[in-house]
């Protein structure tokens, strides 16, 4: 037996079954036309909003990372709970457009923009935050010739890392940013072109859940944001701190405690340096915004029993859950939270290998699973799928195609 | 510095530059409109062919397996050279039918077939290879709706796997197929239902390069096989043997001895017990006939320094080269072959790491690789990208999209 990770708690059971935002599964892919489908909670997503401004300083603006999930109706509902929307290429930016986002509410970061994506960045007046001097080159020229003065950050590559954090995104030789020991001469040149200097983006890493870890490199960053500003004599208009909130995928995963990580934002921001006294600063989140809200519904085709252990498969798979099959950025494959959606309330009584339709034995949705007995026709549901799920996925593999995908 | 794979013989310098199907790299993204771009060589597929046909005996059909890159030219192209196509979705019936194949050329496995994809099969008349006792089940009864003698096979969980096989498919407990000792009594039942019973699918591995290990293994399903229609009572139309045959993606893998292969199945064949005597054998190849003829070529948008270490950063990235990047099925991420497809004969002068332009640590083509001096606008070619890239890969992340392709 190998143990599943644990469900959010917001989901509730109804008549038996797994209800999302108070409506059954059943119901919600009878609505949607079949499975596989994505259901994304919006009453989840508002809790967890109002959770997060409750815990963190009034004066931290809250941004909304669009790469965990690019949904446009989800995307349309965010616009009006984030202060500012971060985007990673050229196509997200037409997302956030479409959307209702505002340019000035909008940062562009990413090691590999092309002279199209900084030209229509550049165009609309979005904030771009710069990965190289020679990126920062590139922008200078498309904004004289373009004849505006472009909104100009600079992603700093910090010297420290977040401890325990999924990802690590600073700390050594890195593609992301600029090394902090060159950052001073290049704030100074950005100001000196007349850019429209906006400030800092320091991001540390992500999917931590020590709340300990996370203050700590908040302290670090807002330490090296002020060195690296009296260093080159600039002001710091705006500070994106990155983001790294975790949340709970795999057994034994406590959820991050968020009223001590704005506690100690509140001390820190009480004992501000002169420098950045009139700073506006945000984080930026995707996955824990989003993450616990979605959940993906996909039907049993077969049980079946080989050498004495059952395999339920269904019509899902890794096309549309490949983190959770385990193959994006992962050494030892665990268990995400799975449950059958019309026992939720039920115990658990077999174990089972819950397996994806797809023909490669790469597509696993649960290993050794103890779960209620499920049969052909039952509904499987995979949590902690709002973030990296459908669109961090190849839909068109063995010619399957997207999944269906709902906000309710 | 970390090697890099051995890029495949074909492949020539013309003015200094690769060429493929003898057309330079740069000439051919000019064509395409831009890259990142999948280039899919004819010649090298027709010589891979050719070579094949020679090694194999005569007997045995060789059929193409559209996972591996269900590109409507390529898939087209494919149709004039091979015997049949195993497909493994109803997605992909539909695509085979538009490229040309006849539904008899065709044979469908998978472990979760829907109803919908059944029906679409059997009224085609394409040949199921049943994964379970209740497809079997399932697929009679559309049939018997349908008023039809269903093509049907037996995909066999054989007791045995590949030694050394990228991907293990056989050998206890499996999602795939039906175990050996249940095997006689369903095809027993499926003769006796009436349909038109076409054989036995057994499927032992994947990306194998030990020609021994594929030649023990070929031995071991032409055995059971027959000890299996023996037992049942039945013939055996046909027989899918599976495939297997690797290339070498990473440093020191050495090319698959076909000829071995070829020799071994010839001695095979020349002394089949009664019962195979009629047989029609297949192999189904994809990723060996394919996987070699790709080239993905994508633009340096990029060239940084961090902390000493230099980073070429391309417009391309994981999006499009999931298995390159590392997150695919892969435990320990090696390099695959790549090269700056505009100084392909030049000597290597630096160590470079080379990545996607996605803004996560994930997302890396080549690490600490010596390469000749690249700068921005330089084309980097990756190779061994025919299979499991543009189709296996999430093209939607990140709001980046598809890669162009092309067949040349």
């Amino acid at each position: 037996m190998k143990p599943l990770g644990p469900i959010p708690p917001q989901f509730e059971t109804v008549d038996g079954e797994l209800a999302i935002s108070g409506r059954k599964a059943s119901a919600l892919v009878k609505e949607a036309g079949g499975t596989p489908l994505f259901v994304y909670s919006r009453t989840a997503m508002e809790r967890r909003m109002a959770d997060l401004r409750a815990a963190m300083p009034t004066r931290l603006a809250i941004h909304y990372a669009m790469k965990a999930n690019p949904y446009a109706p989800l995307l349309e509902m965010m616009a009006d709970m984030v202060d500012g929307l971060d985007i990673a290429s050229g196509g997200e930016l037409e997302l956030a457009r479409e959307a209702g986002y505002l340019p000035r509410e909008i940062s562009f970061a990413g090691p590999g923009k092309r002279d199209g994506e900084l030209t229509a960045a550049i165009r609309a007046g979005v904030t771009l935050n710069l990965e190289s001097e020679s990126e920062a080159d590139r922008a200078l020229d498309i904004a004289r010739a373009l004849g505006v003065a472009p909104r100009l950050a600079i992603r700093v590559n910090p010297s420290f890392e977040m401890r325990g954090s999924g990802m690590k995104m600073g700390g050594g030789a890195k593609p992301f940013g600029v090394d902090e020991d060159r950052v001073p001469a290049l704030a100074r040149r950005i100001v000196d072109a007349g850019a429209n200097w906006r400030g800092f983006h320091i991001y540390t890493g992500s999917q931590a859940l020590d709340a300990d870890a996370i203050i700590e490199t908040q302290g670090q960053v807002l330490d090296t944001a002020a060195r690296l500003a009296g260093e080159a004599g600039v002001e710091v208009p705006h500070l994106n701190m990155g983001g790294g909130f975790g949340i709970p995928y795999f057994d034994r995963d406590q959820p991050l405690d968020i009223a001590a990580i704005g506690a100690a934002l509140d001390r820190r921001f009480a004992a501000l340096p002169a420098v950045l006294a009139e700073t506006r600063f945000a984080i930026e989140l995707g996955r824990y915004l989003v993450g616990e809200a979605g959940v993906y519904l996909t039907r049993i085709v077969d049980r079946k029993v080989s050498h004495g252990t059952t395999f339920l498969v269904t019509d899902g798979g890794l096309h549309h859950q490949l983190a959770a099959s385990g193959n994006f950025g992962t050494v030892v494959r665990r268990n995400y939270p799975l449950a059958i959606a019309g026992k939720f309330a039920a115990a658990p009584e077999e174990e089972v290998n819950v397996v994806g339709c797809l023909c490669t034995p790469l597509d696993r949705l649960a290993e050794q699973a103890m779960l209620p007995r499920a049969d052909v026709g039952d509904l499987v549901a995979v949590f902690c799928a709002g973030a990296y799920g459908a669109s961090a996925s190849p839909a068109t593999f063995l010619g399957q195609g997207p999944a269906r995908e709902m906000l309710v």
